[in-house]
């Protein structure tokens, strides 16, 4: 079955009787931030937008799309980074934004769990949290405007999955529309369920691919009474790596975050953000930033301050800072967040989202700088991200007034020299942004065959007509 | 296509092509181990029982069964309670012991990550951990006969899933054989890798039914190096949750268990089990278990004694005790690890494995409670188990002086009621165990149809001829 051009105003009327006329848009202005993401490297066209306000309606719409096999793209707050929500080129297909499904519908302290629509921004779920003394961990830098259903849907990560883990460990049940029109609920607090798949994580993380998420119950957590952050000077990721697991050691799941920073990486944001400052004397060649939370007060504080001193006893630092107040917390972790704008503002950049093996990364790092120098002797890596959990963006600046478009017209050959050394250790080509329509192809080439076949076959199995978000992913 | 008799010489043989002769165990009493489990509540027939030694051996032998229609049933360590790793009364079947492929193949101690086969026992597992200054924190009763394969099979929990989940979530990655005979592995230390479906999630907790399971990479942890064991005396299970959440709140992580006990449960104790003793000076109705740990010397003590004190000025326990030895810690735990046996020196009784909401657990036992007093006015509840999970085993002692079998054989009614309530808390019929032969009709009468049905279609689209452990589960 195939959706052809003549049967678009039969189709929009029907949709219209599901959603009501309003929520069917179809005027070229109004449809056109849906069609494209912010960066614009993904734009499409599309049949419509619609904007169903229930549960029931998105399944009622994917009932109608399977039946007449339009192609349904779901898409959250659009703030992908791999085109998993932006529809193709042909203006067949639907666009299913949830952007109306955005009830908090229960916060539960006692049990520790929430469930919230997947319109539901991020920092709104964080801030419902809040308001019951409870923490929900996720945290994104686009987490004013992502939502929960995109989070789900691509398995998001960020800072804090050295503690928490990430998306997928931190649900306990969804509500998904699938593709033949019935909704199925795994909802519910409970914390151990043992009655057959493990159908919640299948749903989490496969990009909109065999279900669409319209809501979720998510874990809470106490929230931390103290907090302590540091950053400390280092030689080389291999000493980042004996300090990762001396700290791990000693402050166990008081661990919140380790984040890694090169020298260069540094240096860019001192030069192109406002109101940052090199925080310790010297320079260093590397450092680290690391988080711990606990919850007493002042505990995390004790804890860090004895785990530092004991740190360059040990020779695993060259020099460190503890934030003494909210202020220089805040101003340490701009530092690192601030690496990817600074290097936009230092000009192209190519980009990786890749895993190793924690213990790997000093090896991979240097493979991957060698190999990088031997064919782009001026390109500036600057590695940076996630050391805790083997997670590091590995993004390459482009030669020092070098032209961008040259530069930016190299990514296939850059990828491919930095995607040969993580598979050569193990590694993963989507750490956490998903593969979306930008590393479709990569993982056709890079995957376990049996494994795609068998994510094939499930395909298969919950969509057959394969109306969900053609094009991304398989 | 469905295996006959006369076929059997003609497959043993060719299994035997594949194991060599003495791997496949035709004799009657060598068999005979396999065929029931321990309480021998389950029994059943087989071909025979192979003892496959390599994972292309176990595919080789799928393969084979797929391609003749004979069914397979996979056994670990044959402790399971549901009768999952019994096959069924036709003669027909073929069991898959694991128990050779008991290699641990790594253990990287800076990577937090092992790699073993799923013939290893869960003990070994622990050994090989600790062996590396890691912690593998998976315990249960059963650890020294259970083996991984079981573990992962059966999605198992026991005593710290509070802190560290069940065994979905310390799993990193599966190998795990096919129907069709290809091997599909996800193995590997990456701590995030976001390339598709949950391939590792699906396997684990599929009882059998999907694939067959052989090997696994498992997330390991530091060691902590204090712990603190405290027992309190408590007015009721209300009480209890007000408590499990103070304690939540000021121990955060570092909370290790939370077991909830009643009077009745400890006097079973008392009576059946040799060199046990009251822990506090005065009876109270309930009790809870909690054990801390952490990462500095003497700090989970501390935090201990200091919450425990908190939590009597907050009226939140009557009494409470904080070992103050090894020895002393051990025999808090083996008042709590010996109530079921206590249970079974009592005479007859009849068990559930629900969870219900954690903040639904004083509600739950209440109810249930004056139910079943209504229906069995002289049975005895004896609730007991994993609170802070909102598992609860709610097992039912015979009356003082009846007749077991009696008692015993009224098994289907008790569950009806207890069922009844959990139903309507929204709980789950199975928080640890699984589902096995025992709630295999109940799981039908109870999930969610439109989640059966997408259970259904991913068994049908891995399991085609549905060879894989039939009568278990689905």
């Amino acid at each position: 079955m195939t959706a052809i051009r003549s049967d678009a105003p039969l189709l929009l009327s029907r949709l219209a009787a599901i959603v009501g006329e309003a929520a069917v848009v179809t005027d070229a202005t109004a449809m056109s931030p849906y069609l494209a993401e912010p960066r614009d490297l993904y734009h499409g066209r599309a049949l419509c937008v619609l904007k169903p306000s229930a549960p029931q309606e998105v399944a009622s719409i994917l009932a109608l799309c399977n039946e007449t096999g339009a192609s349904v793209t779901p898409q959250g707050g659009n703030t992908g980074l791999v085109g998993g929500q932006t529809p193709d080129a042909s203006g067949a297909s639907v666009v299913l934004s949830l952007e109306k499904l955005n009830r908090i519908r229960a916060v539960d302290a006692t049990a520790d769990a929430m469930t919230v629509e997947a319109g539901v921004t991020l920092s709104q779920a964080q801030d419902a949290a809040q308001a019951a003394d409870r923490y929900f961990p996720l945290s994104l830098a686009s987490e004013g405007s992502c939502t929960i259903g995109g989070n789900l849907a691509t398995n998001a990560g960020g800072v804090h999955v050295l503690a928490y883990g990430s998306m997928r460990d931190l649900v306990l049940g969804v509500e998904v529309a699938l593709a033949d029109g019935r909704l199925l609920s795994t909802l519910g607090a409970l914390r151990k369920d043992n009655t057959g798949y493990d159908l919640t994580r299948l749903f989490v993380g496969s990009e909109g691919t065999l279900g669409v998420i319209t809501a979720a119950t998510l874990k809470l957590f106490p929230a931390p009474r103290s907090h302590a952050v540091a950053f400390l000077g280092l030689r080389d990721p291999a000493q980042a790596l004996l300090l990762l697991n001396f700290v791990k050691g000693r402050a166990g799941p008081m661990l919140n975050a380790f984040e890694l920073v090169s020298r260069q990486g540094l240096e860019l944001v001192l030069r192109h953000i406002p109101a940052t400052r090199d925080p310790l004397a010297q320079p260093h060649d590397w450092y680290a930033l690391i988080e711990l939370a606990a919850f007493a007060d002042g505990e995390a504080e004790r804890a860090a301050a004895d785990i530092l001193a004991a740190a360059i006893d040990a020779a695993l630092a060259q020099d460190a800072t503890l934030a003494q107040s909210l202020d220089q917390a805040r101003a340490l972790w701009k530092l690192r967040e601030s690496l990817s704008e600074s290097q936009k503002r230092e000009g192209g950049s190519i980009k990786h989202d890749i895993a190793v093996p924690v213990n790997m990364i000093p090896r991979f790092i240097e493979e991957a700088g060698r190999r990088l120098s031997a064919a782009f002797p001026l390109a500036r890596p600057v590695p940076f991200g996630h050391m805790g959990d083997g997670n590091i963006h590995y993004n390459v600046s482009q030669p020092v007034g070098a032209d961008k478009a040259e530069f930016i017209a190299r990514w296939a050959e850059v990828n491919a020299i930095v995607h040969g050394v993580v598979h050569e250790f193990g590694g993963s080509i989507s750490a956490e942004h998903g593969i979306g329509r930008l590393k479709r192809d990569l993982l056709r080439e890079t995957k376990d065959p049996v494994a795609l076949d068998a994510m094939r076959a499930i395909k298969a199995a919950l969509d057959p007509n394969g109306i969900l978000n053609p094009g991304v992913l398989l």
